[in-house]
Order: C-alpha cells, then structure tokens, then sequence
C-alpha cells in the first residue's frame, strides 16, 4: 500500500489537508529545524531543504540543527551526533542554504531553548502530550526502544519553544506534524491567558512538492534502506538506479510499460525537463525504451545534480572549524533574538530578575 | 491523628527511616533548595535552616531558591512570585546562612539548570516518574489544580539536575523527600552507564532535629494557617501563641496538665532553657503553672528568639539591590561550577562543540 499514492505524487492525507489549508500570506519570520540523526538523502532534499530555499528567498528564515531532539529518540547511541552535526552543516550549504541570506544556528548552542522548554513544561497538561498521534504510533511500534522517556513525550514542548522564541509566525511542516504545530498553538493560547499575549500563534507552510519515493517505492528513509544520499558518489548513485524497481508488469524491453507505476519514471518527472519527462513516457508506453537505459540516463541526471551539492559539501568539510564558524555566528545571532524574548518571557512570568 | 506523634519530637515514618539511615562520612559537597513560596515560617526555620546552618560550618555548601520548581504547583498564579524570591533571601540571611561561607545563589539565575533538565528528561522513564508518591498523592488530594502539568510531573528530574551540576555528594532532605533522592540516585546511573562515570550519586542528610508543630498542633504549613512567620512581629507571635492548643483534659489552672500532649511545651522544649523546661514540666503536671502564663512565658521567649532575626530582615529589604547582589555574586560563582560542568556533560553526549 502507500506506494501509489506516493507514486502520484501527493499522497490522500496531504490532498486532504492541502484541500483545507491556505498558505499563510504576509509572512514576518519563518524558523524550522532538522534532527541531525545521520545523513541527507534526496527525500530530506526534496522534502524540507528545497521549500526552505524558496524560503530563504522570501522571509526572514532561522533554519537550525536540532541536536537536543536528536536524542529524545536515540539517546542511548549518540556516537554519530557530532558527526551528524557537522555533515548537517556541509549538505546545508552545499544545497544552497546562505548564512547571510537565513540565520543558520544550532539549538543547542542557544541556551534559552532549554529555558523556554522548562517554562512551558510548567503550564502543559500531561494529557495534550499523551493524545499527540505521533507519542501513541511511536509508543506502539517501536517498544523495544524504551522509546517512553521523558523527554520524548515533552518534545512538541521543545518543539513550541523552539518556535516561539524567535516570534516566528510561520513554520514550514510535513502534513504529519500539522498536529505538533496545532499543540503548539494551544500552548502558546494557554501562555498569553497566563501572562498576557506574549507569544506568537504559529501558522504552518505546508510544502505543496511531491514527494520524493524511495529506491523500492516507498517512503524514502534511513531505517528502510532505500536511500540516495546527497554524499554518495557517482558510482553509488549509478547502483542504487540500477537497483530501482520499475513497472513489475513490464519483462521485456518490448513490453508496453506503465509509467505511472514506476518509481524511476517519478524521479524522471523531478531530474528530466518536461519535453524529455513526455518522451520518455510515450517510449515507455509503446515499449521503445528500455529500463536499463531508462534508468542510465536518470542515474546521469541525478549526478549532474548532485555534483555540484558533493564538490561543495567536500570543499566545507576541508575546514571544518570554518564551517563550524559559519554556525556559530549563525547561533550568536540567534541568541540575542532568543535572550530578548527570554527575558521578555521571565519578566511576564514575575521571575525575580537580576 | 499525627498530633501525638509529632509532639513527641519525631514521627513514626521518620523513625522508621531514621533507623536505617547512616549519616553520611567525608561530605565533600553540600546542595538543596527552597521554593520561594510564601515567607518563611518557624517549620521551616527548624526543619530546614537549621540543618543548613549547621552544614554551611561543615562542608562546602550551596543553597539556592529554587524559583523555577515554585512555579511547578502554582503556575496560574505568579503574582508573589518576585517579592518571595526577595523576602526569602532576606529570611535566609537574617537566619545567619553567610555567603562568606555558602553559595547562595537563585536557580533561574543559572541557566545551566534548565539544560541538563533538558538532557536528562531524554533518557528518564516516564514511569519512573508516575510511580513518584508526592506525584500519585498530589494528583489525588489536589484534583482542582489542572497539577497534571509536565512540568509537575518531572520535576524530580529538574531536581536531579539541580544537584549533579554541582556534583554535591550530600542533599539534606526530609523524610518525605527520600523517595525523590532515590530516583536522583537512578537517573544519575543511567546517565553513567550511557556516558561514563560523570555524575556524581547523591546521598540523603536527614536532620534529626525534632519537627515543629503549628499553633493547632498539626504539621505547621501555610495552608492550614497555623504558622509563626519569621516576620511577624512581636504583637502578632503573642496573639498567636495565645491560640495555641494546649492539653484539651485541663480546665482550670490547678487541674493536673499532661504536657506531653501540650503544643506549647513542644515549643519550650526548643525555645527555653532545659533547666526551665523542667521546671514547667514539674509545675504542670502539679497544676502550680496556668496556660496563660505559661504561653506568655512562650511568646517572650520567641519573640527574643526572632528579635534579632526581625531586625536583621528589616535591615537587608532597606537596600533590595545590595541584597539582590549577595546573590548575584553566588549566582555568578555558582554558573562557573555549572558551566564547566556541563560542558564536560555535553562532551560526553558527544554533542558538536562550538
């Protein structure tokens, strides 16, 4: 299941809530972050980097790395969380994220997320936690992990403070956290009848581009090993093409295909021009063109793409301690934003100030 | 029930607890906490200062005003929130805690607290947490609150980070409290077989300093409205020591008096001379000594005992910025410990360092 509708490019839950939803106009500052849980692939690319970049262009972005909910699911193995860091800098980059055009931080190098979060933790009922869709999947389908911390179930309070804390009105979301984002909004109505209207009512950006499917159809990620990495190589781009499954009903070459079935024909649409997207289909159709070349042109497509992301990524991690720079201005920046508002917050509050 | 056994000096549970407690050897750090919610009241004087003062001459000692757990149970209602934080480091220094000797200092002032909060909600049990008895019994006795809050309910995790950033070896708690130290101990030893040996586990210090009951004979809490406030003044003590109850069998001044039974002979015992004791004791039970003249006796003694207390207080709130310095200075001493220590934490999680 899913993969049609994958394969159609939106799937019927996104149509549903795109149908309701209006994209927010007069946008002041948008901020979004990402887990640096291991590395990019094109999924996370087409997903998450590319709306931000449209982004970028048009708003005041905070995009930063989310290191702290890095570990609310994997807090038992961190060995690879600095690695992730830094190799989340690189690919951000190298995709075209500009530290002078967005402000590009890591939430851990701010302090008063962690404020903020122990602040709201106070006026957040257990119970809004527990109802969140994604607490209960989690809890069901990942038992063996002791996934049931603490910390994991306050997440979207972290989440809430991570947006609130720069005043960001709009925050770019998967239709999967629409609900996260709506929790959000509660917690900061609860807020403002607190202490006054102090916080910011966060409104989602859904992304209207497809998804992009993994090397077997379904949703590309990590844990189902159907990736492309932004960091692989030539080589490995070419394999993994190779690897791609096409129409199943389609043996011979001469066979008409279907291209509306066929995860590489889906990639075609995203990596090819629209004249040779039409070709293709029609050769596909009438049995013209083969898979093997099908797929060799696109695995070309895909590193002429990618090429320039790689020479980039490789020419950062050739001065890690410049990229790291590139951060840390980004975090400075950031702090003095999250210090104000901080401040602002613990003086609502009656805080005894120093 | 609970009156006999606490005018008795020490209450079964305590006892009990007492019993199977070693005090602790080699105190190498001293740490605890108030929540600044209300002035400060005789209970507290002897059940917690006290104790503090005597540690402060002992070991290196830090105490703070635990203004972030304040606002766990009265999130709704911050009004006094700031004027307590105030009065309570007039009351602590009045009482004689140094900060030549101690650091005293304001946990919201370090923000060192709310991360390793942070950090250590990531890898504590939800159920840890929900088996906390003060958590199960508030969540019965208190049902109009909305406490289910989650900050309520981890605040033993804030608690555990407020003691291991300092490495303090020794907490000295109530009997009451012992539960809470108790999953300090575990949340300290999951960290460390996740990340090494780098917490250090707390260890209980249970004054055995009998506790004081209020005017009624009953715990003496601010919400029963049987406390003697440090700051009440002279009139207001000797109004309320006139309240207080005495042995219920006694009518007239010559009937026989039990004072064991006798809150007012409680508070002899811990205000006047031994020699003196005796001799109430004797003129009692005798019926030689009346309860008018017995208490009158009682409220001279307070008052001398709060006199120089009182005068002190007044003193310190004439110059609130010189009193809130005292503690910006320990605060300041406090972050250095804190700072270094969680940077050696975030280390050893392997967070990207800035």
């Amino acid at each position: 299941m899913g993969r049609e509708l994958i394969v159609s490019g939106v799937d019927k839950e996104m149509k549903l809530a795109l149908e309701k939803y209006e994209e927010p106009k007069d946008i002041k500052r948008v901020l979004s972050g990402m887990r640096p849980t291991g590395r990019l692939h094109l999924g996370n690319y087409f997903g998450a980097l590319k709306p931000w970049l449209e982004l970028q262009e048009k708003a005041e972005s905070f995009f930063f790395i989310a290191d702290w909910h890095a570990i609310t699911t994997s807090y038992h193995d961190t060995k690879e969380l600095s690695e992730n860091t830094l190799y989340m800098m690189a690919d951000w980059i190298a995709c075209g994220l500009d530290p002078e055009k967005s402000t590009l931080f890591v939430q851990s190098w701010v302090k008063e997320h962690a404020e903020l979060h122990l602040l709201l933790s106070m006026i957040t009922p257990v119970r809004w936690l527990e109802r969140n869709p994604t607490y209960k999947e989690m809890m069901e389908n990942l038992k063996d992990r002791e996934l049931a911390t603490y910390g994991f179930l306050g997440y979207p309070v972290l989440q809430t403070a991570d947006i609130v804390l720069y005043d960001a009105d709009v925050v770019p979301v998967g239709v999967d956290q629409l609900p996260h984002l709506e929790l959000s909004r509660e917690i900061v109505r609860r807020f403002n009848r607190f202490f006054g209207e102090l916080l910011v009512e966060p409104r989602p950006y859904l992304s209207r581009a497809p998804k992009l499917p993994g090397l077997d159809g379904r949703k590309m990620s990590k844990s189902y090993g159907n990736c492309i990495y932004l960091s692989d190589s030539k080589e490995e781009v070419e394999r993994k093409v190779r690897s791609m499954i096409t129409d199943p009903a389609r043996v011979r070459k001469t066979d008409p295909g279907h291209p509306e079935v066929c995860t590489v024909f889906t990639y075609h649409q995203i990596f090819s021009e629209k004249e040779r997207v039409k070709e293709i289909e029609k050769a596909c159709r009438r049995g013209e063109i083969g898979c093997v070349q099908c797929k060799r042109e696109l695995a070309e497509r895909i590193n002429s793409f990618l090429e320039p992301i790689r020479e980039k990524r490789q020419e950062l991690l050739k001065n890690k301690s410049q990229l790291i720079d590139v951060f840390k201005d980004g975090s400075e920046r950031a702090r003095k934003i999250a210090k104000v508002k901080m401040e602002a917050i613990k003086e609502a509050v009656n805080f005894l100030r120093s």
